[in-house]
Parts: C-alpha cells; structure tokens; sequence
C-alpha cells in the first residue's frame, strides 16, 4: 500500500557538538520519506519556495517517493530553520527560523492521492490536519504527530483531530503536557479516550512505547554511541513505523509492535550524521541487519 | 551460593501524592533483603539501636534472611528518614534525617559470612564499602552501589573502590556526573576503565541498561500505573539482580541479561505500595508470572 505524508520541507543549519551542517535539505516530511521509502512507496505534500535547490528535489526523486505533491512557489521562499543542539543534545534550541511559504495557504492534496490508504500528518496546526483529512477521502489507516505548541495554543482543535485519526503520536513531554498525567500508560489512555485506537509515545534515548485500550508495548532505543545530529529522530521513527505498516496493510497490535521497532532502527540510522546524510544512504538490508542485533541484544532467554 | 548485603536498615516516613506512611522499616539493605530472598538466601549486616522496632527484626527473619550479621546497639539510636515524592515521584525530598547509628562505627563482617561468595555493598562512603570487601576474604563476586554524594566528595576513594569491584550499579545521573559522559553506554564504559567487569545503570521509570566492554543489554522498566512510593525501587533492583545471579552461581553475560530482567520485576512490585509492603506479600510464583507476562509483552516477532 503506498503511503502519504504532509508536512514541512525546509532547509536546516543545524549546529550539534559533533560539528555544523549549513543549508541542508531537512523538515517533518522529508525525513518522514526518506525513513517510509524504505518500506513502502510515498507521496509526499509540501510546499517549497522558488529557492529550493534543484539537488535537493532530485535527492528525494532517487528515493522510492511520488513528488507531485511537492508544490513550488515561484514568488515565495523555502522555510528554513536553524537549530542548535548543546550537552546532551537533549532539545534543540532554534537560532533562527523563517516560516516563509509556510506561513501562506497550505498545500492541497493532489486528485491522485486522494486515494491513498495511509495517511501521516505530521505536526502541524490541527485544522489545517483535519483539513487535510477531509480531502482523504481513501484513507484507511490516518496517524497525526503533534507539538507543544499546538497543546498550548489549540488544544480544542486538537481534540477536534484526534476524534478523526486511527492513531496519534508525541513525545513523553507532549502526552503529560496533552493529559496531566505524569504515568505514560495513562497519558496514554487519556489520548485514547479523545477516539483514537492506539498511542504511540516517543521517548527520545528512552525508546517508545505504545498503548491501545487493552495493551501496553514498550521497547528501548537501539543502544548506540553515534549520535551526531539528533534533527529528524522524530520524523524517522514515524516514517519508519508508517512505511512498515503501508507494506502489511495493517495495523492489528502484532503489526504495530513490529512497526515500532521498525521505526527505532530507522530513527538509530538518522541520528548517526547531520540531515539526511546517513538514512540516504542505507538500504533495507541495513535495516534488516541492524533489526537482528537489536532482536538479539534485546533477548534475555 | 548465599549473598551479603551491606546497608542501612532504617525506619522512613514516606509521602507520596497516594499518601503517607509513618515509622516503616526501610534502608537499602533491608530493600535489597526482601528482593533477594525471592531468589537465593540471604546474609544482612547493618546497624540499628535500641529502638528498632522488634516487629520489625521479626519481618526480615520470616524471608531467607540470615541475620547474624544485624549489630543492635544498646545505647544508639536506629537511622531514621522521611522523605517527599512530589509530581512525577522522579526524586525524593529529604525533610527529615537523622542519622544515629549510621554515623557511629560501622558494623563488622561476622566471622560466619566471610565465606560468603556473592557480596553487594549498598551505597555508603566508598572507603568503607572497601573495609568491608577486605573483611569478606571469600568473595567471588563484589557488585557496589554508589550516589552522587559520594560522586562529590570521594571521587578518588571511588576510583579506588571500582578496581576492587566485578561489578557496580548507579543510576543513569550518577553514571553522567561521574565520567562527563552523556551517553550512556560511553559513561558505561568509562567506568569500566576503572575496574569492573560489569556496569548496570539504572534509569527508573525507562528501565536499565548492562554495559561490558564488549556487549550492551538495555531493556524498559516493567511498565505499570501502580506505582504508590518509589522508595526502594533501585534497591529491590539490585536485590532481585544480585539474588538471581546467587542462584546461578554465575556472572557471564547472558546470566547477567537475566539477572537485570529479575531486577526489573522484582522492582516493579516494591514501587506498588509503600515501605515493603508489596514485597513482603509476593512470592517467586508472582515473580515467574510476571516475568512471562513481561517476556510476552517484549516480544516483537
């Protein structure tokens, strides 16, 4: 099953102790793509500005992802961040950002999309989400990722969305924030008790975990010490998680738990170099390798 | 094989937001005792004064704990602490200490446990929990705890007490403050360098993570919403771990995975109410249960 995604395409500096990246292809849905294009062919929609760099375009077209949703403004300007990371690398501290095409009238999704069976939303103001699920009108399997910020500006809004997605997924800080639970098993029942079936709560360094009505999975993040750039962990392990469950046409708890590990080995990739630079260049048997050690450093009997 | 546990035995008074208990036994070998004796007999040698409770001693004597090694003093006064968990029970809040006995001189080995082949010396000034490895003439295996006080004020004592040691645990800040180190398995190996042949890390409610020069094992907290008072928690970890790994008669890798699973379980019944009360109830059938509970629940393919 092929997979859509809407969210930001920008161009990052991205400042970490390991060194800078000036200028580099970066934003929600592109480390979204290139983590789902691993598993699943994607569609990706966004808009760019007049200077987004031609290389930039031909490094997602060498990916397994359809750009006709990649809409180009002519009179407009690619939204750029600028990011840094200090000690811990723990959050990012933006230095500069500039919303440019961003802040004009969001994408549309093309005719030919519309049918697409997985749809990830990733954050974003949550009418501007729902706007984008109206004109899904094939959706099987609709997952949005949200942020503090849209919990503390539009919290309604954002209830509105998740009442009209299968799943949702946010980081530890986001679902207490989101529920005033300190527990995660409950924060995340509290996100279930807005409508949707299951709960993805990412846990940086920690790992994830996932809750259903009935059922608590939890897995640590792939041990590593090759951490160069934290930018897009985020995105990847959605992307990774997304891709996995658009290749099984489903999303039954046993599917899930093995899309989340998925997205944790995609994720441990992206981390290991500035932007895109590591997940482009692995291919799914390094996902299939890095998914043995893990299977085997995680067993205990 | 029998294991000894160095550490305070103590009376606490616990506040948490699910209430409050007054007077309960506690200190960290009393906490590592119960988890232990779950999986292998246990020798206990700590201090205590003429008001410790008889009930209390009673307690310790109906599990597999030997207590020989228990020195009550006539004219002293037991340790006592009452501590605050606020929020999210991350840290407690010391309001009240008193340290009587503890700050006397420490108790000696008995004569009778000097055989005793698997020693864990609780956190306590690292240059007694050396006095008390050079009184336990037949060890085979020494695991210490240490804490960031000690981190401060006796960080070559540290350093000292760590060549003298197989194994040590801490958590996952005292790791950090104690090698600079953010990454985990980097501070890991750092402290290797000192000594040990195996460093365990303990990271709370995100688990634990095993790290030996050259394998990593990491692996989440048993996740649950029953947590009343975290009291305990790291100790009742070690006690499980170590008490399992009496049992085997071994410390290579795959029973150290092991171990660190026990530890996990073991901890996730003592944070279930106050003091010791949940692991007082439990046996190792609860134990058994959970763990394949915990085992199934792990698993991804």
């Amino acid at each position: 099953m092929s997979l859509l995604v809407t969210g930001t395409i920008g161009i990052d500096t991205l400042t970490t102790p390991f060194g800078q990246a000036d200028d580099v292809l970066g934003g929600s849905a592109v480390h979204f793509s290139f983590a789902a294009s691993l598993f699943s062919p994607v569609r990706l929609v966004g808009v760019v500005g007049s200077d987004f760099p031609e290389k930039f375009r031909r490094m997602l077209a060498e990916r397994d992802i359809d750009l006709a949703g990649l809409e180009i403004r002519a009179a407009g300007k690619t939204f750029r961040w600028s990011g840094r990371y200090v000690g811990d690398m723990h959050d990012a501290e933006t230095t500069q950002i500039a919303l440019n095409v961003i802040a004009e009238a969001p994408p549309k999704i093309p005719p030919v999309f519309r049918d697409t069976p997985c749809v990830f939303l990733a954050a974003t103001d949550p009418d501007l989400q729902q706007d984008f699920i109206r004109q899904c009108t094939g959706a099987k399997l609709i997952v949005a990722d949200t942020r503090d910020l849209w919990i503390h500006t539009r919290r309604d809004s954002l209830a509105a969305l998740l009442a009209k997605v299968h799943g949702a997924i946010m980081n530890d800080g986001e679902a207490r924030l989101l529920t005033g639970e300190t527990n995660l098993i409950l924060a995340g029942r509290k996100v279930l008790s807005c409508g949707p079936r299951f709960v993805v709560i990412k846990k940086g360094e920690h790992g994830a975990m996932l809750v259903t009505a009935e059922r608590v999975f939890v897995l640590p993040a792939y041990p590593t010490t090759e951490v160069r750039d934290p930018t897009g962990a985020g995105d990847s392990f959605a992307g990774g998680m997304m891709g996995y469950l658009a290749a099984r046409g489903s999303h039954e708890f046993p599917e899930l738990k093995r899309a989340l590990v998925r997205g944790t080995i995609t994720a441990s990739y992206t981390i290991e170099d500035f932007g895109v630079n590591r997940i482009r260049s692995i291919s799914t048997a390094d996902i299939d390798t890095r998914l043995r050690e893990y299977a085997e450093a995680m067993r205990f009997d």
